[in-house]
């Protein structure tokens, strides 16, 4: 299945290079495919891997790997046009822009407002909580973080878990897709812990089992 | 230091019977603190336990560890009267009735809403994103959960530190009582896998760093 990057920032580069270098098709979508940035992701990416613009990477792709800033998700989601058939994978969130909590209440989440605009589209919530270097790379020793999945449909969350494993997460399925409502502000406490109070970028979560 | 147990029910009987038998002088507070399940409690918790009603608890006590359900957390604490000079460690999650969320909204968190009706006390959030069982027994094997805790007074946290270091946990300083409105929602995050996505209630995180 190819696999799209509807965003190659950070986290889209971070994933889209693991997944082509281990033998995925990748088209990283880009408002600007031509870029330096995204060239130099291409090439680090190896043969699997191309650029297109977004709407070209939509339309190709099976799976969209979906990350941007919170405030550009709906103009760039309703661009997209009908996403029938695809599978959605849903990275961003709420952030105010001042770090202080969600933009999107308690009664609904980034997830949920995804699957609205994403007109067709199945929509997993995943890879939304921990930082992009953690996703480049996952290993803290022998341990493995996890890495929360939630959606409503079970076809689609079955189709995401492998991508996630394959990075060297633990991916755990947290159930459906209003469960972002936690997750969300989950990946507000790894930001404020990396940040603000001086923890750093190099933590994670391990879930811990007896 | 005297530390009072405001609510002796699976979180606060749990804290309170550890930390009695690691030799803390401990006053269970009930509402009924006759009642067959409180005699139990002190009995179990040996020689530095006892039991008073809420009003007098926390009055003897030097410390208060408050956990109650939601519901009843204002009335409580305002029947406690002036609380000055006192540290309210605050475990309580403002969860709906259907667990469908937090009851506080974005803007605001129980404990920021506790620090307020808690007259004159200096509040610190802990103990309120794991179970009763896993307070009871931190230990996964040789692997410590973390505990976040957070509030505005540096002499306070510093003293919350060590209670819960004690225990077996990984104490993690998240910075300050706002930091509740992420801890808040990462207790709901626990309670849904334990509960709703059938993982169970012997599961905890740990904090990796690399």
């Amino acid at each position: 299945m190819n696999i799209a990057i509807i965003g190659s920032g950070n986290v889209g580069g971070a994933l889209g290079r693991r997944w082509a270098q281990a033998g995925h098709q990748v088209i990283f979508g880009s408002r600007d495919p031509g870029a330096d940035d995204i060239k130099k992701l291409v090439a680090e990416s190896g043969a699997n891997a191309k650029a297109a613009s977004l709407a070209q990477a939509a339309q190709a792709g099976d799976i969209l790997m979906f990350s941007m800033p919170w405030p550009a998700v709906r103009q760039v989601l309703e661009s997209l046009g009908d996403l029938s058939g695809k599978l959605l994978i849903d990275a961003t969130n709420p952030l105010k822009p001042d770090l202080s909590g969600v933009d999107t209440g308690t009664t609904t989440s980034a997830a949920e407002q995804v699957a609205q605009w994403a007109r067709g589209a199945k929509v997993v919530k995943a890879f939304n909580t921990v930082g992009y270097n953690i996703m480049a790379n996952p290993a803290f020793g022998s341990e493995k973080p996890v890495m929360f999945y939630c959606g409503d449909d079970k076809d689609a969350k079955s189709k995401v878990k492998p991508l996630i494993d394959e990075l060297g997460f633990e991916a755990v399925d947290a159930g459906p897709l209003a469960q972002a409502r936690t997750l969300e502000p989950f990946a507000l406490l790894w930001i404020s812990l990396a940040y603000a109070n001086g923890l750093g970028r190099e933590i994670a979560f391990k879930l811990m089992r007896r």
